[in-house]
């Protein structure tokens, strides 16, 4: 019912159709249809539902869906926002466009505004383009700084990255690498491990241990390659664990993840972009999912992209969408 | 035959027994008596002979080897170079010591001369321990610095990293993460995609490909992380391409390892130590072969460590040390 973020013991999940030249409308048809993500949450799906309609076709499946204008009340626990914005003739699959960023933005604030006013738990969007949303709004830079003047806040959101039960989260993100070091500080590395722990126990992890990375070669090698990691990381992991985190490191950064990979750690938390990044995509993170922290709730996506090279083909996978929206499910329930 | 590098077709290798706590011994034992590596090169050991026999019954081998001091001619062309310096009762297994790092570092040293004056063609090592090397050598930071000392030289030296047919270089290396982007210019990376195509071509492959990673997120994704990736880097490779090189980039980070990996590229260059290393060490690169290039000789090593935990015991896996020995082989031959 509106006003209220979940339905009976469910949770009402927010699911915005993506850039619809590729693979988002698609597998939003088959999220509808999926038994496993209508068992762990209510979902209302927002789009234009000629899209839509269209992308069941594609997907195979006649998910039991009824629609509602962004004004109405809600007809059911589960259906659709028809905010009838596009014409599915107009876009080319696989085309990066202005329409078609314009789409994915338009559904996504929606959501966004549906989440923000309690009637949803969570937010959830199939993959964007980023050179269609740029087309849209020049602006655009990336999902964090979007939804901060989408929901008109300005608060410390951090992109944690998840792949099978290991996490990862960053201090710095889309900085110049010239940047990073001097935003290596105690308190932003306190407030990220606690985040980081934050976040992982919102998701059902009770105690959940965390690898800090170094920032330096050899996590610095004892001051020889930077002094970093002892003046800044290892104070505010001793300060986390003085707060009862399970906190552990500064590790040297390139061995962090091998032993993240064989299970020592649920989380590890890097300096910069790119030093997680790099393991987290050889570690297969492709198939895996991106939540977006720190706003008042949880927005979850797959970690890959659009697809264009196989949209409108029925055959993309739902497997990191799926992984995406159960998470949304647990951390919003 | 002293004073030729050669013996018939044959390359000859200068090997240093490494750390005597760790698996370095039984490892150089191995070798002696590894046919592939006795197949393709003739091999000068140093070290001290007790360690060696010893090492030997740990192994389990027993290579005919005879036995020379240091200033004596050759007795044969694969022989035992005996410094007389360490009883291996003195060493305990498994215990980093001043003792052990003198032991090694000396082995070193000779085998360096010996590659120096002509002697042997390349130099090999097995695993030193770097806090022992310290306690020998406390001004002891890397192998290049002090390869670069012993030899009286300044050469612009790297090192390569190298796993199954794929390479990884760096333009910079023990450096602090805050000193990094400074140091990416054009120059300088266009020498290194130099070296490594040099290098590359020296192992025998005719014409390499080379992938140059950007510097920052994306590769600054058109200057919006930093200018680097546009104004340095990319104008390295045009240079390169221009000399005929087979170079390209620059890379978004955290993707260019997974087209390496699919055997797009023959090597990645990387711009800093943890952007190659975290990657190589997922990859599995613990198996693989460090290269020590820009010297008048190539100085070949295996990645892995000293592995104290498993010392003494004969169970140390060839592999890596076989592949290092092999590859100095082809690139001195």
């Amino acid at each position: 019912m509106a006003g209220s973020a979940s339905s009976g013991s469910k949770t009402v999940l927010a699911l915005a159709i993506g850039d619809p030249a590729g693979i988002g409308p698609e597998l939003a048809a088959k999220l509808a249809a999926d038994a496993a993500v209508r068992g762990a949450a209510e979902l209302i799906i927002v789009g234009d539902r000629r899209v839509f309609d269209r992308a069941c076709g594609i997907a195979g499946v006649s998910p039991d869906l009824p629609t509602a204008r962004d004004d109405q009340a809600a007809p059911a626990a589960t259906y659709f926002v028809d905010l009838g914005h596009l014409d599915p003739d107009s876009i080319k699959v696989g085309v990066a466009s202005r329409e078609g960023g314009a789409f994915a933005l338009a559904n996504y604030r929606t959501c966004l505004k549906l989440a923000a006013s309690g009637r949803a738990g969570a937010v959830c969007f199939t993959p964007f383009n980023k050179a269609a949303n740029r087309m849209a709004h020049p602006p655009y830079d990336d999902e964090i700084s979007y939804t901060e003047g989408v929901l008109g806040i300005d608060v410390e959101a951090s992109e944690f990255n998840i792949l099978e039960g290991l996490w990862n989260a960053r201090v710095t993100s889309h900085v110049p690498l010239s940047a990073v070091a001097a935003l290596i500080k105690r308190d932003a590395v306190l407030r990220r491990i606690r985040l980081t722990d934050t976040m992982l126990r919102g998701s059902g992890i009770a105690k959940p241990r965390i690898a800090v990375a170094g920032l330096n070669p050899h996590a610095g090698d004892g001051g020889n390659f930077g002094h970093e990691d002892e003046a800044e990381i290892l104070p505010a992991v001793r300060d986390a664990i003085a707060e009862g985190i399970e906190a552990d490191g500064p590790f040297p950064p390139d061995t962090v993840f091998l032993r993240a990979k064989r299970g020592d750690f649920d989380a590890v938390l890097t300096m910069y972009h790119d030093q997680g990044q790099i393991a987290m995509k050889l570690l297969g993170f492709d198939h895996g999912v991106t939540l977006l922290a720190g706003f008042p709730f949880p927005i979850c996506t797959p970690a890959h992209g659009s697809a264009y090279d196989i949209a409108g083909k029925g055959i993309a996978n739902l497997g990191a969408s799926r992984a995406a929206l159960l998470l949304a499910a647990r951390m919003a329930g």
